[in-house]
C-alpha cells in the first residue's frame, strides 16, 4: 500500500482527492494537513467523511507521494522541501506549471523555487505519458487547460487559426472561499464573465498547444463541471476519423457523435468530446469542438489520481472507473 | 410626493425596497445610507439599478420619512436619535418588536434606548392596521414570524395546541454576506436545519398569537420565498369558510383551495394560505396550514411599504399590485 | 384604454405579457385565449394570477390590439383573418419575421399568408422604431436574434467578420412543455448544446446585420435569460466611445464598462452590453462583447409591448420601467 | 460473480442501480430490459455509461437475481412467473410491501399475484436483517418510509405519541417522466406540497412502525435526497444514549451531535440522523428528528444491493462504500 500525503485537505479539490482515494486498493492516505483546521478531526469539519483522520498543521515525511492542493506560492513555499529530499510530489497549484518567466508575469509573484521548475513534469497524460511514467514530480494541469488542450491535441500538426475558448464552469472551482459573489443568491440563476482581462489559465493553454488562444470564463448557476465550445479555423479540412483515433488507448478521452452534456461526466474522470464542421459560409473551414469536463475530478484531483497510477505503474484508471453521478 | 430615506439600502431587503419605491407613484427616495460603500454611486455597486442616489455615510433629516434596514441593535443605535426628533421610522431589525426582557434575552444585547420601545406599532397589518394608521413607529415584522403568524390569526380565540412551524427558506434571508455556509457550492442541491437550539423568531411569532410554538427553520435550495408548512391540533373542529373569511378585505392575505407554491408569491406582497383538516386517528382533531411568502417582500421590503401606505393614507396596494415573476 | 386581446395565453411568454399589462396604466387586457384550457378561469390554471379573466377558444373582433404568443404555423393560420379585417396585431412567432424563401426552407413548412409578409415590420424598436411607428403589424423578434442584433447595430457599416455568438439560456425559452430534456433532473447542475446543426434564429440573424454569423445555442442551468458572448474581427479598430454613443437615446440598451450578469435584467426589458478589444495576437484585431436579456421580457413580451408602445405614441418605456428582481 | 438482470433499466433508480453494481466486485449485470428503447443500447439512451449491455424486451431466466424497477402492478405482473421459478427478486415497487388490503385499497389496483405476497419480505435491513438473510424475494421499501422508519425504529417500544413527519424530496423521486410540473422551469426556486390528501407512503410507515403518522411530502428545488424533520411527543423522557446505541452495527445508520444536510449523503447509501429534545413548554416531551438520505440510494438502489449484500452472504457495505459527491 502506498502511503499517501495531502497537504491542504480542507479544499474541495482536496476533499474530493479524499474521496477518490478512499476506494483505492492500491494507497492508504495515512496524514492530511489544513492550517486553519488544524487539530480537528477530519469528520469534524466534513460530516460525509466517516474514517479516523486527523488535520495536523504540517507533514512528517514517512509517506510515498504527497498531493499538494496548496494555492499557488503557498504550495511551491511548503513542497520544496519535500522535492529536495525526494519525496514524490503531485501539484494542484500552477508552481510548477509554466516557463518561469510566464509564470511570474501572470501570478505577479517571485517563484520561491525556480530551481525546482525543471523537476516537474506537466501532467496530462493525454500529451505528456511517458514523461510522466519516469518522472517524480508533477504539475498537475489547471481545469481549463485541461478542457480545452485535449481536444485540441490531434490537431497538434495541422494549421489552425483563431482558436476561441468559450468556457463555462461551474462555482466549485472558485474553491471554498468566503465571498459574496459566489453565494447562492448571486450565482442561482445567473451567468457571469469574469477574469475578463485575461484568465491565467490563457496562457497555460497557449503554452501547451503552443498556438494563440483567447479564453472567456464565465460563471455558470452548477457546483461541478467545466463546458467548453471551442471555435477554430483552418483551410485544410479536418479528417473526422483520424481525430477520433487520436484517442485510441486514452481511456478518459472520449469522442462522441452527440454533444455531450456536462453532467455526464459529473464525478468522473472523463474528458467528452464532440467535433463538427460549421457549414461553409466563407473560403476558411469552421469547426466547433465542445468537451466537458468535472472540473475537481478531470480537472484536478482524479487527474492526479491518474497521474498517481502511471508513475507508480497501477492501472490507469484504477480508482477512476465509476459511471457518473447522474441526475 | 413624500421624501424617503433609507438605511443601510445595500442589503437584500434595502435594495428591495428601492425596487418597490421605484414604481410607487407618491414617494421619492431621496438619500440612501451604506457605511462600507459611502461615496461610490448606488449604480456602481448594484448595476441593475439605473438612478442617480449616491450612497452616503449618513441621513440628513429632511425626509418625510425613514425606513432602516440595519442589523437590530445597530438599528436602534442609530434611529434613536430620528426617533427622538420625531420624524417618522418603518425598522426592519426587531429592535422594536418586542417586550425589552425578551428581547435582550434572545438577542443577547443590551437595548440603545427601552425607552422607545412603547413609541412603536408591530406593524403586520393583517392584525395591527388601525395602530398602524395612527402610529409614527412601525417596527416592521420578522419573515418567519409574518408567514407564520397570519394564518394563525383567525385562530386566536380557539383553543388550538401542539403547534409546530417547519420553515422552509431561501437563502436571501441571510442576507449579503461572505459566508461559506452560503456559497452556491453548499447551498445548492442541498436542504439544512439551522439554529436548531431555538431561532430567534420563534418568541416573536409566540408573542404574536399569545401560544407556544416549536419552529423548525431550514434553509432551502431557493433564492426567495418562506414555505411554512404549520400543525396544529385541536378539540373542536374549526369551521374552514370562517377560517376563509376572517381574511376578507386584506388584498394581500389570500386562502387558496390547492396548496400554493413558493414561487407563486415571488416578487409579490402576497401571504397565500391552505389550510386542511388531517383524516382523524385519534380523539383529537389535526390540522396542516401552509402558508407562503417572498420573504425579501411581504417578510420585509414589500410589507414596509404596505406599513407606510397604511401610515400615509394611500390605498393599502400602491406599488404592490404586481403580479409574480414566474417562472 | 386599449382594449387587448392575446392569443395563447397559457404560455410562458403570454403569461409574461399579462404580467406587464396588468401595471400599464393605457391598456385593459378584455380577451385571453388558450385552447387546451378554454373554459378554465386564467386563476385556475395560474394561481398567481388574481384577476376574473376566463380563457376562451377563440378572440372576438372588438379588441383594438393582439398579442399572438402562438407557436409559428399555427399563429400564421390564425392571425391572418384578423390582419384581412385590419386589426393590430404584435405576433411573437417567426412566421412573419423573414423572406419567404428563408422561412419556408428553415421552418420547413409553407407559409399559410404568403402575401401578408409584406404587411409586417420587424419589431426590434432598436433598429427599426420609424417603420413600427407607422405601422399595425408586428412580427416580434427571436430572443436569440434580439441579443444577438442590437450590440451589433453600431457595427452595420464597418468591416467585421468571424463573427460567432455563443449563446447560453435558460430553459423557459423552450416554453410550457412537457419534455424529459428539460425535466429538473436533466437540466439542473447540467450545462448541453442543442440544434447543433444550425438554430432556426441563426439566420434570422443573419437577415437583421446582413452578414454571415455561426450561433450556438446553449441550455444552462437558470431558468430566465440569455447571455451571448459575441467574438468577431476587424481590419479596422473600432471606436468604443463611437460605438457606445450608437445607443443613445434608446431606453433599453445600455453600454456597461464591466460585464453584466444575467440576472441583472431578470424581469426588465433591458438589454445590457459590454464590449472589449482583445490583445492583439495576430494581424487583425479581435472583439468581444457580451449582451445579456431576458428573453421571456425583451426577448419576447416585453419587446412586444415596447412595441406597442410606439405604435401607439405612448411612451416607449410606459410599463416596462422597473428594477430587476435581484437576487 | 453472480449474473444480474434488470426489468426497467431506463429509470433513474434502473440507472443508479447500473452505477453501483458496475464497481461491485461479486456481480456481473448480463441483461437489461426497458421497454420503449428495447433494441437500443444502453449507451445509446444513457451517454454516461460506457459498457456494451444492450436493452432488451424481455429477460431470459439464466440470471442469478432480478432487480426489478418496474412501477407499481406492472412489476408484480412481471415477475410473478420469476418468482413461481423460483428465482430470487428484489422488487422496488409497492406491489409486496404491503398486506393486500393495505395495498389494493391505497393502489387502487387489483393485486396480479396475491398469492406471492407471503414470499416476500420488507427489505429494511435495519429493521428485518435475520428475515433478509433467509429469503429470497424482497420488497424493497418505499423511499419516504426509508427515511421515516430507520429514526423511528429505536423508538418501538416506547409509548410516542402525534407523530409528524415533513418530509422534502428531490425531484428526482418522480422519476424519469415527461410532466410539466416537474420541469426546470417549474421546480427551480420553488417549495410545493403534493399528495395532499395522503401519500401512498403514509401507510407504509404506519405499518412498520404500528403507530399513526402524519406525512407531508413536498417537493424542494433539488434532484436528490430526501429531508424528513420528524416531530412527535412522549411522556416519558427518550433516552438519547440508548437511542443512538440502537444503531451499533448497523453501517450505513449513523447519528450526529449536529443535523446533518441532505448533500452529505449524496450517493451514498446512508442515512444520517440527528435527534434532539425540545425546550419543554408543556407537561409533555417533546422531539425533534432530522434524517436525510439519498432517494435513489438508500431510498431505492443502494438499499437493494444492501439487500443484495446480505441475501449472499456478503459483506453487507460491499459496493456501498464510498464517499458523497460533495459539493
Amino acid at each position: 500500500m502506498l502511503k499517501i500525503g495531502i497537504l491542504n485537505i480542507t479544499s474541495y479539490s482536496g476533499m474530493e482527492l479524499m474521496r477518490i482515494l478512499t476506494n483505492h486498493p492500491e494507497v492508504e492516505v495515512m496524514q492530511v494537513t489544513g492550517r486553519s483546521q488544524a487539530g480537528k478531526t477530519l469528520g469534524e469539519v466534513f460530516p460525509f467523511y466517516n474514517g479516523k483522520l486527523k488535520i495536523t498543521e504540517s507533514l512528517q515525511e514517512d509517506v510515498d507521494l504527497i498531493f499538494s492542493a496548496l494555492p499557488h506560492k503557498a504550495s511551491a513555499e511548503i513542497i520544496g522541501q519535500y522535492v529536495n529530499n525526494d519525496i514524490p510530489v503531485i501539484d494542484f497549484s500552477a508552481d510548477f506549471r509554466l516557463p518561469i518567466d510566464i509564470y511570474e508575469n501572470i501570478y505577479d509573484v517571485k517563484h520561491p523555487y525556480p530551481s525546482l521548475i525543471n523537476k516537474f513534469i506537466y501532467g496530462l497524460p493525454e500529451k505528456n505519458k511517458e514523461e510522466i511514467k519516469s518522472s517524480k514530480f508533477i504539475a498537475n494541469p489547471g481545469c481549463f487547460p485541461t478542457c480545452a488542450t485535449i481536444p485540441l491535441l490531434p490537431l497538434e500538426n495541422i494549421n489552425i487559426s483563431n482558436i476561441i475558448v468559450d468556457a463555462k464552469t461551474g462555482i466549485s472551482g472558485a474553491g471554498r472561499s468566503q465571498n459574496i459573489n459566489h453565494s447562492f443568491s448571486e450565482i442561482s440563476d445567473n451567468i457571469s464573465a469574469y477574469s475578463i482581462k485575461g484568465h491565467r489559465h490563457e496562457p497555460e493553454i497557449e503554452n501547451n498547444i503552443n498556438k494563440n488562444v483567447y479564453l472567456t470564463t464565465q460563471l455558470s448557476s452548477i457546483t461541478r463541471g467545466i463546458f467548453s465550445t471551442i471555435y477554430f479555423q483552418s483551410e485544410d479540412k479536418i479528417d473526422i476519423e483520424n481525430y477520433k483515433h487520436h484517442f485510441d488507448g486514452m481511456p478518459f478521452a472520449n469522442v462522441y457523435s452527440e454533444p455531450p452534456r456536462v453532467k455526464e461526466v459529473r464525478g468522473t474522470n472523463n474528458c467528452n468530446i464532440f467535433i463538427q464542421e460549421l457549414p461553409k459560409k466563407s473560403n476558411i473551414n469552421n469547426y466547433r469542438i465542445i468537451s466537458v469536463i468535472d472540473n475537481l475530478v478531470k480537472g484536478a484531483a482524479g487527474q492526479a489520481v491518474q497521474n498517481m497510477n502511471i508513475m507508480f505503474s497501477f492501472d490507469e484508471t484504477l480508482g477512476l472507473n465509476n459511471m457518473a453521478l447522474y441526475p
